[in-house]
């Protein structure tokens, strides 16, 4: 295979973006850590949020080895498997921890450090928190790009010279996907259970029982609640990005390799053109990265313009970028890939937009939620709900007008549904995915950013810092609130673009597996009795062959279960949430009730009693919904077959994607709402509005943070399992 | 046509159950009203219902005459429909008008006769209030099933000798299905919100703030809580149920025309059969309703199994006859067809039941959500609605094996695939729904019997009868309550059959339109070249040239936009209770702080502000959802086209069904959670357990009685809108 020079800039730019996080990582450490109280503090955070993450890792682990040996069965005994997968596997969820572990060892040590920042100047806070969050961004991008270039490095050189070469080994690297999602999953939902749990139970007893803040060290859940943040919203979100990141650029790659099949010149170039999208992508986000800086005694308004600067310029450059990137390259219709890129970053901008407009306190929707608190909390969830449902129009909208024209831009606007202007088309679909993820250097720095600033503020209250010092980490964490909710829309439309492409590798996997079939012997017949051969079958073919159309009653079935998996995935989580919270609850009251002199502060909590209860919640609770995301689509696929299963995905991710936006959005929604009542209106702080309002914010917050994100890994992981084990649906035909 | 004689069966079986409708009435007449008080509450609540029910009229003939013209318009100048559209959609929203009407009519006579009555014996109470019930089941299925006949009738003999005249005349008569649903979903979604907007303002005020019962006299929203419950459950749902009978019948009509084309004889007999199952079924109804009769003195226990009794004893009747009629009718394959039929009234108790597990409060579901009001009102709505999510698993697995059994008994186990063994089995899904929906004359019984314990109830309670009284009415509605939740059960899965019937019909409508197109001289070319023939196309022909497969975006992006129409449609119902709600409470509160001695019982609140909010808001907000509902399909025909429709209604209908699925049973659950404290539970009435619940039961109330039931319709009127748009979608390809 001769590998055109350009690729080498994928390694090159994420060898890039590891030194720079490096680079952020001790810039950071070279800050102060602040007085004995607070290294104390942000040491029981640490230690806490350390001690999880190796419980979970443990639990995961034993969950790979389990995995990974039906793999290796399926690949050296039943032979319905290619054998790099389970090493595939493996890497992928390994690097998927890793980025979680880089990412929370960052934030913890980085807590303090911008409290102790910000007690001297806002900009200086801001920096050390940014750049924090920035290693996070970095490392993500650059381990997964790095990871990426070196698998097709070496099955290149494995594979060399064989004839479908390109496309065993695309969708040999999407087992690694599939390693990295099913770390994700269970990192997002454990995180999220752990997080919200604390949070819930925190909120419950010390705000509205207790009448004392956030915060507030006198409450036992308090360091639970910490360093929540950190396990979920951080190790969390990293290899949920981590993932969303690897899948898109390999899914891409995969759908290359078919579409471009006929000609292998073309055919390398569309394997490599998403790891080169990527790799400006990185550039671009370390040039936003750097504009983020900001002159001493800066407004709000200030920052949160040198924050969307960065993040502008970023999606500004990538924009002109792609253009040079893919006609450099020389891929065939390098204008309209362009513009799929393009149409990508659009629609992940204007999501964003739209949350933004459902969830900032500053437009109508969060406005009218924080109105209806006056006549109690009953109306504050049922407004919640209805906006966060209205809300889910304009994301679906866009994303479906960036489906239509990234398809159509990549296929040269070919109308003509042949096997061939499909593929291309579905090509441009997974471009489009890496056209939104491509900034996600910089816009996950903001995302992670917010955590920081939230524990900064935490370990602020709890060292009995100033209150200017809270007031100005509040500052930073509401601007994370508004970056945060444009994160979300790039990670849930990327993720719906993402599975959209998948559904074609699913295909060419299960196509793959016929023709070792055939050769070992077995034949096809398809239902007017004709002989099919598989080897030369295109993608209509194969769609034909299924009979996957909407007449058929097993993808029929396959769109219905598809819809409830997402709601039973939605619901499992939020009952866990509820037990775990419900058991934190009852531990708060406990302490307050037999350890005298806690609320005068003459007595200190028992910090780790809340911290195990999460810990145990969250290992617990994880487990069945993350198997039920496995086990489905295994399921499915040996009652209804292949068509039953694109029934699944296709019924799973629309569900799944509507459902995520309602839930992040209401989510997000109710809690601007409690933080616009917080600042002084209806009535302010410890009103009977703003009792309402955390009755909002409390029901979101498992809405936005556990069930909500939770989703985009569920359309995503069942994709994934099916493509890996198509090789056991065959079998089955 | 030779019309069998066994066809008059069917008038005449319509023609029993309104003669046996007219004698339940006059039964329930005959009881006296009781003292005056009860007289002029009673007489209170009638006017406010029926000066309601009127402008909710006057606003739906507005739409109904606008429709009617675009119709006349498509039918007479265009020519792109056939002439009998206009007149067949009117009459389909009259009839389900009158359903309403009716039913409505009968529930507001018997409250203060029930009271009456339950005064001397539990047991007349039950009678009087079940009979009355019945009215309304029997009006349903006897102006349904007589309407069709009619039109059948007139239809058969107009197009009497005409090749296709089967196919003419029942995709016409699908056109009144429209006209039933349009009608259908004004009164559900404007009798929802009317209802809800009055119970939530009346709980929220009183209950919570003002600490006085239910239906007390001095809380001004009281009255319009009772006639809320008219207009809502018994209106509103006899308008929905009279849509879906007729839809089902109507659908699966329309597959059998198409089903068995080639066979003109077997072709009739397929278009009679469902009308047949369905006479069959008034019989057995009829037959259930008499069984319900109790001893004096009989306990709880009795009189809920002398319901289940009734019910299950129609159900065993019908799938012993449906084997008989379907026998004497002749029909191809009928001991297959019969099954069909079995499996959907399986399917229909399986949903049941399982509705039930997850709503009453004998059950761990339900307990536990009692028992996290412990915890706060906050995880009371995190449990309900995980627990409501979750309960989407069995009804969504029961569906989808009744769809695979239906339609494979029906083809005969032909998994080939060809147009013709898909075509049957279609037939046999529709066939499902018509055997989940052929008991609908009892269940609806069981259904609307409910609303008038809850206002005798509160007629006695208004009244100041012996608080004895109202424990009874009390235990009529609990009754009520568990027999409602059966009866949801049967409507939302006999609505997801429908629909999937639906869609063959959808492309059969196409077809015609193709063929008269072509017959004007259009000419159709394939997506190879290839002129297109439709006069000879089957279906699966149909679902080539239209691409309708999975790898189609268009397809794809209409899944997609259909899952979103499910969550816009409910947030935008949500959203109207939630205001207008917000709107009575302030009127409540009004009341209580200018009208001194309300609450010493000393002065008279002002019923009447109350009530007219009610409907202004009702009438108000019902416009714009509902709209929604009409517009979403012809948009997409014209922006999608075919394949985009079929996506959109595959979105849709899985959507819907599963969202519906978890209102339906959260809100049953927290009512029933709460009614588990009321009775002495986590500290009983006033305990704050109880008030955390009742912020669950008022969350509960839009999501059941609103959104939830709205969205039966929402999928079938989609579908619906889509057939009989087909025209104009045709005419832009």
């Amino acid at each position: 295979m001769n590998i055109p020079v350009v690729f080498w800039l994928v390694p090159f730019a994420s060898l890039c973006a590891l030194a720079m996080a490096w680079y952020f990582f001790k810039y950071m450490m070279k800050e102060d850590e602040g007085t004995v109280r607070m290294k104390e503090i942000a040491g029981y955070v640490r230690i806490g949020a350390m001690a999880y993450l190796k419980q979970q890792y443990k639990v995961v682990a034993i969950i790979f080895v389990i995995l990974c040996l039906v793999f290796a069965f399926m690949s050296y005994v039943l032979k319905v498997q290619n054998p790099w997968v389970p090493f595939a596997f493996l890497t992928g969820g390994i690097f998927s921890g890793l980025c979680g572990f880089f990412g929370m060892k960052t934030a913890t040590y980085a807590s303090a450090r911008t409290a102790n920042a910000v007690s001297k100047s806002l900009d200086r806070g801001l920096r050390i928190a940014f750049r924090s969050g920035a290693v996070m961004g970095l490392v993500v991008v650059g381990l997964g790009l790095l990871d990426i270039a070196l698998w097709f490095i070496l099955l290149s050189m494995f594979y060399e010279g064989e004839n479908t070469a390109l496309v065993t080994i695309t969708t040999t690297m999407l087992t690694f996907g599939m390693g990295a999602s099913t770390q994700a999953l269970f990192a997002r939902v454990g995180g999220g259970i752990y997080t919200k749990a604390a949070d819930v139970g925190a909120d419950l007893v010390g705000k509205v029982e207790a009448n004392i803040p956030e915060d507030d060290p006198r409450n036992p859940a308090t360091i639970a609640d910490n360093v929540g943040d950190n396990v979920g919203d951080v190790a969390g979100m990293g290899a949920d990005l981590y993932e969303s990141y690897c899948g898109s650029i390999l899914s891409t790659a995969a759908l290359g390799a078919t579409a471009f099949a006929i000609n292998g010149d073309m055919q390398l170039k569309a394997v490599i053109a998403p790891m080169l999208i990527a790799a400006v992508g990185i550039f671009s986000s370390l040039a936003g990265i750097f504009l983020v800086r900001t002159k001493d005694g800066a407004s709000m308004r200030d920052l949160l313009h040198s924050l969307s600067l960065g993040t502008n310029v970023s999606a500004g450059l990538i924009a002109v970028a792609t253009f040079i990137i893919l006609y450099l390259l020389g891929i065939e219709n390098w204008v309209g890939v362009s513009f799929s890129v393009i149409s990508g970053l659009a629609a992940g901008v204007i999501i964003g937009m739209a949350t933004e407009y459902y969830t900032s306190q500053s437009y109508k929707p969060t406005k009218s939620i924080a109105k209806s608190s006056e006549t109690g909390s009953a109306t504050v969830i049922i407004k919640g709900i209805g906006t966060g449902m209205i809300s889910t129009m304009v994301p679906v909208v866009t994303i479906s007008v960036a489906i239509m024209a990234s398809y159509l831009c990549a296929n040269g606007f070919d109308l003509s549904m042949s096997s061939e202007s499909i593929s291309k088309g579905l090509y441009g679909i997974g471009i489009a995915a890496i056209g939104m993820l491509s900034t996600l250097g910089i816009t996950l720095a903001t995302d992670a950013y917010g955590p920081i600033a939230d524990n900064a503020g935490g370990n602020a209250e709890m060292s009995g810092l100033d209150p200017e010092v809270r007031k100005r980490t509040d500052a930073l964490d509401a601007l994370g609130n508004t970056t945060a909710a444009t994160g979300k829309g790039f990670a849930i439309g990327s993720a719906a673009l993402t599975a959209l492409a998948l559904l074609a590798s699913y295909i060419e996997e299960i196509k793959i597996n016929m023709v070792r079939a055939a050769n070992e012997g077995a034949t096809f017949i398809d239902n007017l009795g004709n002989t099919f051969n598989p080897e030369n079958a295109g993608l209509l073919d194969m769609i034909d062959f299924f009979q996957v159309n909407l007449m058929n009653p097993n993808v029929l079935v396959g769109v219905f279960i598809g819809a409830m998996a997402a709601f039973m995935f939605s619901g499992i989580t939020m009952g866990a949430v509820g037990r775990a919270a419900g058991a934190m609850v009852e531990e708060v009251r406990r302490q307050f009730r037999e350890i005298k002199g806690i609320l005068d502060g003459n007595a200190t909590p028992d910090y780790g009693r809340c911290i195990s209860i999460s810990t145990r919640s969250a290992l617990h609770e994880m487990v069945l919904p993350s198997l039920l995301a496995i086990v489905i689509p295994v399921v499915v696929g040996m009652i209804l077959g292949v068509a039953g299963v694109l029934g699944l995905l296709v019924g799973g991710m629309s569900t799944g994607f509507t459902l995520a936006v309602f839930m992040a959005n209401s989510g997000g929604a109710w809690d601007n709402a409690k933080k616009m009542i917080e600042e002084g209106n209806f009535g302010g702080k410890g009103s009977s509005c703003h009792k309402a309002a955390i009755v909002g914010d409390t029901v979101g917050d498992p809405f936005k943070d556990t069930s909500g994100p939770s989703l985009n890994i569920l359309i995503k992981l069942m994709s994934m399992v099916s493509i890996v084990m198509a090789g056991l649906t065959v079998a089955m035909i």
